[in-house]
């Protein structure tokens, strides 16, 4: 598996472009991204399971009941949430514009949209700007750059990254854009990522791929049913790389979903490092727990703990945070066989043997949490299940960004 | 039902007082407490669901077995909290301390405490410090200023108080003190109440109103099973107003019961705006929702979103957070039936009827945002389920109160 360049657009097959047409009225920073596929692809989504769904999420489950897409069109500045229905007449519209551009039917185009929640979704704004966002499409890195960028919020960084790997003795690629940053806790930003790929697979194994990498990457930043109201992760499959298609579970199969689990973690750490306000990165691994899902628990609680994100944030060695989030995180366990060890790159430095202080060195402590990347590694008891979490700590910057959001 | 002073000494045969025995090394504020009655009370508890338990709640838990406590013993500076067997050693220990000094069973004497967890309990401070507890006894207010300083930790304010009710043409008197800050985010402080009372009742009355009173006061405050390592509410009845003793639910109960909600509510509201970093109030109602547990869900997932929070800080009338929390709190409910409005002394102001934005003037708005104390309400729909949970606002200053606690 290597990183190529090229984003959304390495796969065969993609473009993808983005412009300002006016959502983000102040700014003049590109707000709307296509990403279209010349061949009919193969999609599967997950999306937010907020009870309070964004009238784009709502339509994109619609149109893509029948597992075919071949277009996305994604607005940033306006969540086109809570907007009843005239939002839902505007999301609509939104890939009818998009769908009249290339002469195909309104299902195959899928629709995104990120920002302020409740206030209706300027769609002239976008008709407007749709003939000028088809000229912006791009089959290389520049069109994947444009798109990446419409979509971005309250992002500092662009994040997006694509892999290649070798089925057949064929080349296989995989590109992909996310944006979301408000990881600082769980349920707060959107999420949106879309993914490419030249796989040809079926749409159950494409599915089966999406979730289980998505579970162990983008589930891994949240507290499992704390979403915004628009997240949204969808793969289109285009098949062009000229593999045999993936249709049942081999060889193959786990090779394409290696990948793409890989390309998400990669994106998953990128967002975390990315949180609202983050001066680092938070990695939680756990081993020993009962199961992955229960390790996955544990982890996740640790890392959505505001007082370990703000002990990290201060860079303090406060470990008894770190116990009394797994004890709350609902998962059986016996504290008296716990270990926690903080580790960077100047060292690992248990602080908790058996559920109980072990004697550690402030100032190494405090070397290890002054780093960019911190981990907090725990053993959680002598089962077999271990899974990772990521997140950031908890600074001033976070309440400044989240203060006043809207203004 | 009236106000009155006293707080914990207010109720007939109780007696407190605190001072500092070292335990706080560096501060020199009090930091150990002691409640007696000089009769043996009925006793209730409600402790911390954390799988991970201080050894004092473990010993408490142990000790209340009975339903019989005469004394309360409780220090501040220090969770002992993961400390292994020396943990539960010093827990039992300062017990027998208490139990010594007036010749009463050990298991008559609850133990409490808050701080650091992790650090072994330095026994031998209270050691050396009880008998100048016992000397600092009051049968007045000034007992217990004194016992409720020495449980403060980062608390900014005192919260304490009393009320007097009459049944059967008699007084009766509920007094109580309470510990806890950190209610920024639910998860995250120990809350130590310490409730007294002259009615007399029988074990099983007491244990149901405390788990009602509870349930819409402290519990509104805190997400189900987000608890720290140390939290305890206790409430002790000596019998001595002279009323018969309560022993089924009619009127006598109900009115005891309403008072210690009354008491339970007025300390959770000086809870939350005690928040770590609070500059406002933030009330939340819910009605219309199916039932009182769903009411409570809903309020909690709004009272307790960083992004709600931050919102309030920086108080900006961002709605569609509010509707977002409720969608993400498992709750089954209609967004489409939801109506939200910010009120304060200036006014109310609907923003949201029928789950969509309706126009309001922002300036209005942020006339009501700026208010000390916020009130969120909500309208979920059309059932007969209504309750309230109170927290307050995100602040800078939570960040820096909680980045480097330890030190």
């Amino acid at each position: 598996m290597k990183e190529i360049s090229g984003g959304v657009c390495a796969p065969k097959g993609f473009r993808a472009g983005g412009i300002w047409c006016g959502i983000k009225a102040s700014s003049r920073k590109r707000d709307l991204a296509l990403i279209y596929s010349e061949k009919p692809c193969t999609a599967a989504a997950v999306f937010t399971r907020n009870r309070v769904k964004s009238a784009s999420v709502l339509v994109s489950q619609k149109h893509l009941e029948r597992g075919i897409c071949r277009a996305v069109i994604a607005n940033s500045g306006n969540a086109n949430a809570c907007t009843g229905e005239d939002g839902l007449r505007a999301a609509k519209k939104m890939a009818e514009l998009a769908a009249d551009l290339f002469a195909i039917r309104t299902d195959e185009v899928a629709v995104a949209s990120t920002g302020v929640i409740g206030v209706p979704l300027p769609v002239a704004a976008i008709e407007s700007g749709i003939e000028s966002l088809a000229s912006s499409l791009r089959s290389d890195e520049s069109g994947h750059e444009a798109a990446l960028e419409a979509i971005m919020t309250t992002d500092t960084r662009k994040k997006g990254g694509a892999f290649e790997i070798e089925i057949e003795g064929k080349a296989l690629r995989l590109g992909a854009m996310v944006k979301g940053s408000g990881m600082i806790h769980p349920n707060l930003a959107t999420m949106l990522g879309f993914i490419t790929t030249d796989a040809a697979i079926s749409r159950e194994m494409l599915d089966a791929a999406l979730r289980r990498a998505v579970s162990r990457s983008f589930n891994s930043l949240s507290i499992d049913g704390d979403t915004s109201t628009n997240d949204t992760i969808l793969v289109m499959a285009s098949g062009l790389s000229g593999i045999s298609p993936i249709e049942t579970k081999g060889e193959a199969f786990e090779a394409f979903a290696a990948a793409l689990e890989a390309l998400c973690v990669k994106l998953s750490r990128d967002m975390a490092r990315d949180g609202e306000g983050a001066t680092r990165l938070l990695t939680v691994t756990v081993t020993g727990a009962q199961d992955e899902d229960s390790a996955r628990s544990l982890a996740k609680a640790v890392v959505s703990s505001n007082l370990v994100k703000a002990a990290c944030f201060g860079a303090d060695a406060n470990w008894g945070r770190v116990l009394c989030a797994m004890g709350y995180s609902g998962v059986d366990f016996d504290p008296d066989h716990v270990d926690v060890s903080f580790a960077g790159k100047a060292g690992v430095i248990p602080v908790c043997k058996e559920g109980a202080a072990c004697p550690f060195s402030e100032e190494d402590a405090k070397k290890v949490l002054l780093e960019d990347e911190i981990e907090i590694r725990i053993k959680a008891g002598a089962g077999l299940g271990e899974a990772a979490a990521w997140g950031c700590d908890l600074s001033y910057d976070y309440v400044k960004i989240n203060g006043d959001y809207r203004s």
